[in-house]
């Protein structure tokens, strides 16, 4: 088993299909009856965020919490770091306090790597700037096996901001990794030709939407930032929902089967009409709740919990 | 039982009745010696706290952990909440995440009765605007069943801002179901004559309080928010002192076995001096104690536990 | 055994030394493999932290959660401290939930001292102003003692902000009750005279690094309080740095088994070198490490945990 998760990079598809599989084992034993499993009684967990987030830092405290370790959260606001304490000290800290994992969200990406250097436990990325979200990626993975049957094959639409997005690049990498085909989707500003010639290999780019839904197994749509859309490069609010939004009759033209998926928190009415998120294609409260088993499994494997 | 606790109008009198029974026996079990019970081992209660609070938030935890629950603590600041992320969607994630309580103190009034709508677990109000806040009535019930032996009969006075009190309207409905006498007393801006009207038929109202304390065998003084006496229905603090703040002299006036409760945190001189709030007749720090027994009651009723 | 740990001066040597030997049976029990000890289950210790901390709050965290005793984290923003509850208010109320020992971390020297007066539980001081911070000497006593062999006869130079440094002044008190011979080293605006003349009496006083360093076991640098650097009385940062940083060519100076130490966050460059921080003299890690381990003892006795 691999030691840290800090990229998508970081999973080959057998280990990737392991954690796939384990959270399935993982949310069918916590069901309400046995909702707490001892696999990792006596180890700490520690949740070192250096950006504000509610679904994930929960999501990994749930999850935790739910095979028994003991949990100890770190936010950058209130602590050393405001005195100017630098990451490798924190990181010397944590080590010597004893953590076995380490889940780190962080503003500058490759942050989990060098923690990595300076911690004997597991390093977890929850985020780090715009480079990675890898289990983000394994639970968008997760979902979209549990609701289609298999990802080898999978045809996914990743729609939007994908020049910041740190759940493109890991879904893009991860997906390819197990056999999916990823197209990517948005205005030309928010794919540059540099990162469509560094994806070129693994996906297709697009610029239309829909000419790319009826062949489309999945769309997941990013979130916009909406305190981005303040720069040059991104179009008008208006113009970004009428072209790249997700709406009722923009989602007729999915096939049938087709699932639509959002990381979350949505800007309901900009990326994505309401109607379409409450939808039953949508799988949006099913990633929330896969996320907690994806995380379960990922703290399990690298801790070696038994 | 009844599943979620969103208003005291939950409550009628059979369950109230059990409710301050069973804290009772919550008081007595969670001694020193057997402070932790098991009855929710392995279950998830959420603390969704969009205001600061310190009481309140301590209370519902310390009441989770001795009953071994998880807590897990979320602050509407440093969250997605900051990213316009609806309460629905806070819902749904909650909910995906499988919490079996949730304890939620919001600014708007009726956001637990939205928050019921959209998950399976059981609800709390634990403060909403100036709506309501039941467990603040159960433990100022309980308390004065401790202290007096009765609740049927009792004259209970509520002094001051009870205009934006949700610790007023609630201790209103349930000591008026639990068949006290409550007398409303404060200035007349904040006792405006449609809150009287509405009521009028469960309370009667006074803007005397010399007048109505030798007939009291409580008076709960509110706590005055001292950012509401800017506004131009708000007497002067020196004014509202003079008139409705409970000194030494006032608390004289009082039957022999009468008692003074606060919710805290208190204004000390101002709307209460700090002899009286040390006084014997004081019962704040029980309140504080009690206030642990409650939650643990209502949280192990609602959930289920055994 | 004591019951509060408000100052080192609560510690007699016998007390202290037993603390010690405890901290290593503690060091040595919560390895890797029996990380949790069963000592403090169904006891409650609360964190109430009125200032940031990183280190300290989470080392107490671990050492608490380590014992098994659940932990309750008050911060002193977001609470109801912003409304202006007194400490006393707070710790009525920290009482009367039970707490069996409260954490306190405090701007006001004194503090602790004062809520020990309203409060049952035992009262650990984790930092009161510029007063003390006694858990912090203890642990520096702890790590000199296994990196030397001995206590007694040690000749520990402190050097830095010795007007502004409760780490300086536990330490003072902690190790000369213990035998050693503490030096206290910086500019004199900050030893002032007074101080000077106070602690005479337990220490030696010197203006001069490189003359202290040859003949010293411990070199213990304190951390540069920048904020405070605007302060008149205050040199300059580089010519602080030239006359009291410890430099490669500093470090050289001292005895061959001599230690460096440093209580962190380290302003490197600035009071001490990266080199040296780094470096194999250094106790930097080790004494984080030990602070889990003193606190762990600290708790465990205190609470009188079997």
């Amino acid at each position: 088993m691999i030691k840290h998760l800090r990229s998508a990079a970081d999973l080959d598809a057998a280990t990737a299909t392991l954690i796939l599989d384990t959270a399935g084992e993982m949310a069918a034993l916590s069901g309400r009856e046995v909702k707490k499993l001892p696999a990792l009684r006596g180890r700490t967990v520690v949740n070192l965020f250096y950006e504000d987030s509610t679904r994930t830092r929960i999501s990994f405290e749930a999850a935790a919490k739910r095979l028994s370790a003991d949990v100890i959260n770190f936010s950058a606001k209130g602590s050393s770091v405001s005195k100017g304490e630098s990451l490798k000290d924190t990181a010397l800290t944590l080590q010597a306090m004893g953590a076995d994992a380490v889940v780190i969200r962080h503003s500058a990406s490759g942050a989990p790597h060098r923690l990595a250097n300076w911690v004997d436990g597991s390093v977890v990325n929850a985020g780090d700037g715009t480079h990675e979200h890898p289990t983000q990626a394994l639970l968008d993975a997760y979902t979209m096996r549990s609701r289609l049957g298999r990802l080898d094959g999978l045809k996914v639409a990743i729609v939007g901001d994908v020049l910041h997005s740190r759940v493109a690049r890991s879904n893009v990498l991860l997906l390819t990794t197990l056999g999916a085909q990823v197209t990517l989707v948005g205005p030309p500003t928010l794919i540059p030709l540099d990162v469509a010639a560094a994806l070129a290999e693994k996906t297709q780019v697009s610029y239309d939407l829909d000419a790319v839904l009826p062949d489309s197994d999945v769309v997941m749509m990013l979130r916009v930032q909406t305190e981005r859309m303040q720069d040059s490069y991104f179009p008008s609010a208006r113009e970004y929902s009428r072209r790249y939004g997700l709406d009722v009759a923009r989602m007729k033209k999915l096939p049938e089967h087709a699932i639509v998926m959002h990381p979350g928190p949505m800007n309901r009415g900009m990326e994505i009409a309401p109607e379409v998120a409450d939808s039953p294609r949508s799988t949006i409260v099913e990633q929330v709740a896969n996320g907690v088993s994806v995380r379960m499994a990922v703290l399990y494997l690298l801790l070696g919990g038994k």
